[in-house]
């Protein structure tokens, strides 16, 4: 390990993102996996890491390794407890999860501020769908009519995708409502012209053969612009956990969001 | 003229179909446009051909000049006239119009057998879009689930398009009636999954800066099949008369639709 | 097992594909699997599908074990062995394999047209990819501008595809050569305007988060028509595996290719 | 005409642009047009704005008429001169065009500044194209692999087209060479790959019933950005043009390019 390498501690290293943040690690020159915090004992976990140690418990690992980030990629739950633990030993956690409430975002932030630490807590790591998102309240600016068409696999259970609502309330901010289309147009098909948002229509397809697609069209006199994000696996999310490593080394507060980080 | 040149009569030469229709005979080696007839006097009408001459009775046209195909591209009522007159003076009828039921369809087809001249009704001229509709309904039979978008500009009333219904009918006419995706999924936002033509989704989209456009998208595991028509103005309507009107002069009956000649 | 399955001896079980074919078999009610022919004896092969028996003999397999059809997943050479036998013990081979010359094809279709059995050699099952290549084949007669556009993953070694090159043959059999784009155009980037099939252009896109894609754009006055295929993993040629299954049962002769039997 | 109006002298009324700027003007509810320079004399002149007096002589145009903008849409000598004199009467001029040296700007920007006059100099009016290139360069610094696919109608004479090459440029500034695609990889067939930028393909498709659209497509480890624009008619430069009138009127300095006012 070079001196300048970033220590990692990894929280939740066995599930998909576990494995692929593993991954990461290992194919990343400057990171190095120091230990990893895990629910099961180390006898019952079948990845091998070298002479990587595996804890149980939060605090006797914190304790025994000295690290630089915490790569948490558990449960809400297990990742409030994990974040302060991580602070508390001059470690920046990154955060993998959503459920915090703002009043405990602010508190936090203000724990990072005070010891001088950066953090992140990340709801989506997908640095694609986040470019999409921001990339798209930007367009909103110069074009008033938009629409949504999000793809994914037929196992889905509801429609429309989380990520298609987020785009649409992120355009919203910046353009407000707006009833598009032609002002007495009619549905001859119930459902036609999609759910709407503001004014704005979203339209879910589902099919076999399809894992998670969204593209964000906007129209105006003689021309459309289409922001398009395509993601089919898990392997996506992993550009967005390097981003957030190098940034709490580089910041002494807590972020919350990709989006607060692109420039 | 050269002795082997498709002679053809036009009706309706004024507007934007007649523009076009006079274009393609003009750029086309083996076609020759001898007359047009039209509802107003030629002093009238603007266009200048050289020495072809424009009729406003249909039967003089056909009585004082020799043709071998006649275009016609006005209304129903007037395309029905013309077609009679046209097969009465031996001259092999193109009609671009809607509006005949399957009975007259029948004398019509009797009247050009017993005369052996070939006759076509082409209610949609865009070979591109009688291609979709043929090659979706090729891929239903090995794909059961497809969803249909269709993108227009934001002025037209209704969604969704003929074409997409048509599209969905030609389907289901090869797979039956089928439920699509998640046996349990839900709206959260009423419309998202779109209207449904036996149980095949339709999305219609409006906006801007867009002018025709449709693609059906089929789905099975590991894959999908795309099939994509964009029309940006009349041109797109030309192949299929040139093929209509070489179609009418190699058979002997009268055909309704393209899609009963595209092999 | 009903009465009427389709009994199945499957030869390379445990490959990408084999293991594929495996669960469809699994999944399709009227497919039953009686026996597997494999390199490895029994004791090393890891699957477990309740009581199939394993022959490393194909042989042995074929005179112990009564069964319809043989899916061979296996080598050229291997598949070439596989395929004689099972015809002499009556079993309708398909097999997914290239490497035959015109002659044996002939003389394998004499064998099974002499014997009243089915048979199929289909060296690529991706139903969809078929249709895409057929329905190209078709539009090609309607337009005579058309480009292909193939997307692979990164880790691919040679450009253009076999499949855009096989779809761009299959056109130029319709249209013979012409000279795409201005008369007059330029490179001022060389290579930009792509590789030229008989003046068709191909453009090979290579990118990670791509695995395998290709579209054929048409163009002609006014419009273009858009086949596109998206394939994302070895499920893809199930369906194509499962049409040939039913192929060989209806037919009494030698089939070569999945084109030949879509309609 | 309302007090707080925008008053525009329109150089260039007759051309493509020019057209669709007097319509811009015509359907924005605070744009007047107060004057057109033009070089041919009024007596010529087919379009008819009302009272709109229509100068052959700009000199005397600025002297007589009071106005806030004037828009450019000549050639690069005649907007030079205008520019000046616009600048000379404290007018704010937006001028469309190429062929200014970064010495011209230089003294062109000192002059805007000591008079306190806004003014632009915008070499591409699509802001869905502008939009596309800043969102590229953009996304550039998270993605490292990148292909452009340009496409236009098959009368263009030069491949690629200047935005897939000023496009390719934004984003080298920002990730700099690097050799895409496998390390080993070949063409059997010449030009497959593209011609390249910095490593970076550049794929120019040309065929009938396209029109001007270019898709920039960004892959990483699973997934996929694209960014797309399509444009079908001149009526896309006009939302530039009025974003350029809103800033001059909002700043005391030149401008150049619309990138610089898209946040």
């Amino acid at each position: 390990m070079a001196s300048r390498d970033i220590r990692i501690i990894l929280a939740g290293p066995r599930g998909k993102m576990g494995t692929a943040a593993r991954d990461l690690i290992a194919h990343t020159a400057h990171f190095s996996l120091v230990a990893c915090v895990d629910h099961k004992p180390q006898t019952e976990t079948h990845f091998s890491d070298g002479d990587v140690p595996i804890f149980t418990d939060a605090d006797r690992c914190f304790s025994e390794v000295e690290a630089d980030v915490l790569i948490d990629l558990t449960t809400p739950q297990a990742a409030k407890t994990h974040l302060e633990i991580a602070l508390d030993h001059h470690v920046r956690p990154v955060i993998g999860t959503t459920g915090f409430t703002d009043e405990e975002i602010e508190q936090l932030r203000a724990k990072a501020e005070s010891k001088s630490l950066g953090a992140m807590i990340v709801p989506n790591f997908a640095i694609g769908a986040v470019l999409m998102m921001k990339f798209s309240q930007m367009a909103a600016r110069y074009f008033d009519d938009v629409e949504i068409i999000e793809r994914h696999h037929d196992r889905k259970l509801d429609a429309p995708s989380g990520t298609a609502l987020k785009t649409a309330n992120l355009i919203s901010d910046v353009r407000g409502e707006k009833k598009q289309g032609h002002q007495n147009e009619s549905e001859t098909l119930e459902g036609a012209r999609g759910g709407q948002v503001e004014g704005m229509p979203i339209h879910s397809v589902r099919l076999p053969g399809l894992v998670a697609h969204q593209e964000v069209v906007f129209g105006g006199s003689g021309q459309t612009l289409t922001i398009r994000h395509d993601s089919i696996d898990r392997g996506s999310f992993m550009p967005g956990v390097k981003l957030a490593v190098e940034t709490v080394m580089a910041t002494k507060t807590l972020i919350y969001g990709l989006e607060q980080v692109i420039e």
